[in-house]
């Protein structure tokens, strides 16, 4: 069976304090719906990613809250898997369309942070990874770098080749009006800024962001928009895997196992092969995170991805445009929308919608979402 | 596709001081492994229901941690809807294996409310409820309160009524080895304890406890355990439904919508008629609760459900026995659990594993887990 995007929604990224968790969702939601021609009736389930919005709005439920929202009694659920959770959302929203039970799903992902207080904002993300680690005072920029550092060590992965990573996604957010910092940096401006752990600066690690992306997922061709309709989108793969919460307990600290094992069984699924897909949307919650990821995938070998990014491969423009969107360090990170926030880019990038940052003929795309230090990933692949 | 219930496993529900979130899990998990002869490596992925992790033990991500504690590397994701977070983890359960994606896969619910302070537990829980419910002062006592309150105005519904479901829950309770609450109560201890809201006293409400449950499915006959396989209970419907989040915009205080909606397709979708039905677990957070699943799910018509619990007719060995696990009023009702908890008391029921509360010759039986007010219906429907 065919699953087809139908339509596809984002707000904008940033400190958006003029806008709640429900306005949010509610707006990607309205967005999607419209980019489809359907209305609310038409949604037979609702898959919400989410992570935080019991912790710092006290509002858990939001399944339910975003089915009133559009005005529907369909099914609905909040699926929560950390960082991975829009991506989770996704993956849901797939299952149930090739079960059979339903022909037409909204997959919102929201997250709202900026009204909270910082130090509840970190204690919320810490839920993401091991108590051992939380207990042990560990946090996630510490956590990557204890992985940056043995990639340093093992490859020669230098701060340079990370902060070539941000200068990139930085270049691919000035081309987004959405992005939260649409604006370029210099390697200089990376490496001399504030040390938040070593080896990482400010520039390395991604913001704490509100926003909402939502995707219409549907069976067959039943969508409204006939200019869309000449530019169907399809998941051809969506896979997970998960692996130790605990970083201590993994095999490596060099890579992400769960990238691996969901990625292989992504390109199995689809038919496809590292080398097919045109553009990119990895989780770059911090500069390393978009290294692995490249290796991960098979992008390149281990220890080749600092280069690749370094030479410009992965910059519009490059053999294989990553983080179009800006990624999670220039467009933003709100948890639970930045899973389908990528298949947001990558939709459109498909469809030629992609405006100032569009990869001129691409055909396939990837999307991968992690939670956690990669106790759960998450994989999409779209083909149009 | 037949869905079957190949395992389950069930915790003992109360104040588990000497068991943590993951020990509740990991405990459950391995009883539903064992009683299906699989071992972890044979799920092919985890569907975990839970509400309030995040906000009272810090550990989001549990889908990760309940694979991580398998051994297992598989897809695993957390589903919440509030107090219907278990069932909304089954119906995901379900929408996998029929999408042909996954073989087998382990289904866990799970709360751990006693170690966090009481005004924590209580700020959390009202995260069910709607933003204007919880900045107006409303609790949930109180909301179904009011839908009490409405009932007995409509249909003269009484105190009396509703202190029996309590007491034949309680009954059900002491023959239940795992209950919370394993001990009988009076119509007069009932009516004479402590009013929480008008007209509940402290014995119309269900309490907070710790607790797991889990439920292994698969497709086709792959049954390991051989006792079990002469038994196996199929999962013939699995809807879910949604209401408005709060109670204000409802066009009727004495009807849950969820439950007419998602009651109806399940019976459509399983073949069945209410009168078909053997045993019943319904979601009874308040006394009232279990009156209005009665009339929803049409046990009976509108206002009759107090004269049918008071005549026995739910009562074990009665024509229809409901919560004969003693219900989330008296086995307890550890929120992300109860969902799976029904299904867990269900399939030992049609397979004659009820022991002292067996329901004789049962072969159909049907559940009804709530999130909220009824923002949230799920209904599962089981044969043998």
């Amino acid at each position: 069976m065919n699953i087809q995007v139908a339509g596809v929604g984002l707000t904008k990224f940033g400190e958006l304090w003029d806008k709640n968790l429900f306005d949010l969702a509610l707006d990607a939601a309205s967005e999607a719906l419209q980019d489809a021609g359907l209305d609310g009736r038409a949604i037979d389930a609702i898959y919400v990613g989410n992570m935080l919005s019991g912790t710092l709005t006290g509002q858990e439920h939001i399944g339910a809250v975003v089915a009133s929202l559009i005005g529907s009694n369909a099914p609905a659920m909040k699926l929560e898997g950390a960082c991975a959770s829009g991506g989770l959302a996704m993956h849901a929203g797939v299952s149930s369309l090739l079960s059979g039970q339903y022909e037409t799903v909204l997959v919102v992902g929201v997250e709202k942070m900026t009204d909270a207080p910082p130090n509840k904002v970190m204690a919320g993300l810490m839920g993401a990874g091991a108590e051992e680690e939380r207990l042990a005072g560990l946090t996630f920029p510490g956590l990557y770098a204890l992985m940056a550092k043995a990639h340093m060590a093992k490859y020669g992965t230098t701060k340079e080749h990370m902060a070539h990573v941000a200068v990139k996604n930085h270049y691919h957010a000035s081309l987004n009006e959405k992005a939260q910092f649409p604006f370029e940096i210099s390697i200089e401006k990376v490496m001399k800024s504030s040390r938040i752990t070593d080896p990482f600066t400010l520039f390395d690690a991604s913001p704490i962001t509100d926003g909402a992306a939502a995707v219409i997922l549907t069976v067959e061709s039943r969508i409204k928009n006939q200019e869309l309709r000449k530019k169907n989108v399809f998941i051809s793969a969506s896979t997970v895997a998960t692996d130790t919460i605990s970083l201590s307990q993994r095999e490596s600290l060099t890579e992400l196992k769960g990238t691996k094992i969901a990625g292989e069984k992504a390109f199995a699924k689809a038919g496809v092969s590292p080398k097919d897909i045109d553009v990119v949307e990895v989780h770059d919650c911090f500069t390393i995170a978009e290294i692995l990821a490249m290796e991960d995938l098979g992008f390149c070998a281990k220890g080749e991805a600092g280069e690749m990014v370094k030479n410009g491969h992965t910059r519009l423009g490059g053999m294989l445009p990553m983080n179009t969107s800006g990624g999670l360090k220039a467009c933003g990170h709100p948890v639970g929308a930045t899973g389908v926030k990528q298949i947001v880019e990558i939709t459109q990038q498909l469809q030629g919608r992609g405006g100032r940052k569009q990869v001129e003929g691409a055909k396939v795309g990837l999307t991968q979402n992690v939670g956690g230090t990669g106790a759960t990933v998450v994989i999409h692949i779209l083909q149009i």
